[in-house]
């Protein structure tokens, strides 16, 4: 029986692996795709400290390594289901059952796609999924946010002091943020509101350059000028393997405490798989590392 | 006025620097020594995602560079006094009060020292003050674990797994520890308890061989041969300056949520200052990031 096993391999699995393998736990690393996560696909990451300007994967590269130097390499497998509720957790591949005393879930989460061919092909060219990774990218220029919930009204305020003008497109005639948010929001000079309309395609060549806008209502389509769209219709969580055990919100994240333990004894979760403030490398790695100091309490204490 | 100063330039400081920048945010950093905090001092840090074994000051130099890029520079001036509660925050210096909307304190914490020269002269070659910082330097070696509450025991059974044997110098004849803390360490077959003892001094010329230890009742004195000690007698955080103000645990730290707020509004802590689980560089940075984070949404709302 193995002390840990992580699942997910982006910058929380990486961390919990530092952690883990320098807590001296007999460990596997479980990664589905391949190692990095979201992370990956940024094209430049300029927010976790000590490195300036660094394409994600170079990035996710220099973890994998550091990860390397303590004897752990991701196994790429695919999970095809979990027993988490005993003493004994089983994880359960195509090809082996998997026991450990104790498991990270790190399997991360995906943002909502708005679904048209040119979302894909500008993405890191002006459309993002994150405010608080790209916004400062886009100093000085105009930006459009699509969707009506916290995280939009969030993103929007947080671009509306970085960039020269916000727009606000949503599908609705209100905005289903909180109140004081919304009322901001609209006292902001440079945010204008977009009601009753959905994006029908992004436009550009090689960068964001506008987007068409088309009213619910009227059917009318209209461009709108933008340098770049941030997408903020919700996170798609990848916690379908762990739903029937591990206590989730609303949102589908993993709920944790401070110390990332879950509801379930031994079983810990982190990075953006959990609801938290804030979805960043840096504190995804945090995360990690705090999950496998738990996991390694954990054991030492009941096992 | 401006947006927000920060208080401290360690980890926690310095990413909160970077994402207060990154956000728009008009800031001050304050530092009262030199950058870095207690990070400058580590011989080694191997515990970074993506930074193997670099010496701390390196690791540090590097994030003040990062800081530099989004035009940061942390001003060296001593704070006399600061007024946090009302709306404007005031922070007082020797030269002039600055006035900001938001706080972020970041001022770090001292591990408690056990007070002899030979203490100073062998940190960094052998004694330490964080296990799950340094431990891994000692795999397969000797360690002795000083101190007789939660840290000190966790710390022991953090060193158990990874140490060929650990004492545990102890000035008492039991441990303030959790009981089941306590069960598992008395359970570990390479701990080894030494009761009613304090160390007298720790012997080595270029690295620590060995302590001196003190039986308190008799008064005997007997050499105990290790490679490292971990002084785990506690922290004295850095929160002279706003104990009146800002909601103190038991311990001295600063009480926050997870968004790094304390309980006034418009005062967030971010790193060893703070009540945490973990105490590292890589929890520190979260903790900056989330702090300037919920800051620049707090000024958002509120200003």
């Amino acid at each position: 029986m193995l002390d840990l096993v992580i699942i997910g391999s982006g910058p929380a699995g990486m961390a919990a692996g530092i952690y883990a393998r320098r807590g001296g736990l007999d460990t596997m690393l479980i990664e589905k795709v391949s190692p990095g996560g979201q992370a990956v696909y940024a094209h430049s990451i300029e927010n976790y400290p000590g490195s300036y300007q660094v394409p994600g994967y170079e990035l996710m590269f220099s973890f994998a390594n550091h990860l390397e130097k303590f004897g752990l390499v991701p196994e790429v497998l695919e999970i095809t289901g979990t027993e988490l509720s005993g003493r004994v957790k089983s994880v359960h591949t195509a090809k082996e059952t998997i026991e450990a005393k104790a498991v990270v879930i790190a399997s991360g989460a995906s943002p909502r796609r708005l679904g048209m061919p040119s979302e894909g092909k500008l993405t890191g060219r002006g459309v993002s999924y994150c405010a608080s990774c790209d916004g400062n990218f886009f100093k000085g220029k105009v930006a459009a946010v699509v969707g009506g919930g916290d995280a939009a009204a969030e993103d929007a305020l947080y671009l509306a002091k970085i960039c020269s003008k916000v727009y606000v497109v949503h599908r609705r005639d209100s905005l289903r943020a909180q109140d004081i948010v919304q009322k901001r929001l609209f006292a902001m000079p440079n945010v204008e509101m977009v009601w009753d309309s959905v994006v029908e395609d992004i436009l550009g060549a090689d960068k964001v350059e506008s987007l068409l806008i088309k009213d619910v209502n009227g059917g009318t389509v209209r461009k709108l000028a933008t340098d770049s769209v941030f997408v903020a219709i919700g996170q798609v969580p990848n916690t379908g393997l762990f739903a029937k055990e591990v206590a989730l919100a609303d949102t589908g994240h993993i709920i944790v405490d401070r110390e990332m333990r879950t509801n379930v004894p031994g079983v810990f979760a982190a990075g953006d798989v959990t609801v938290k403030p804030l979805r960043q490398v840096v504190t995804a790695v945090s995360d990690g590392a705090v999950a496998s100091y738990s996991a390694i309490k954990y054991i030492s204490t009941e096992f």
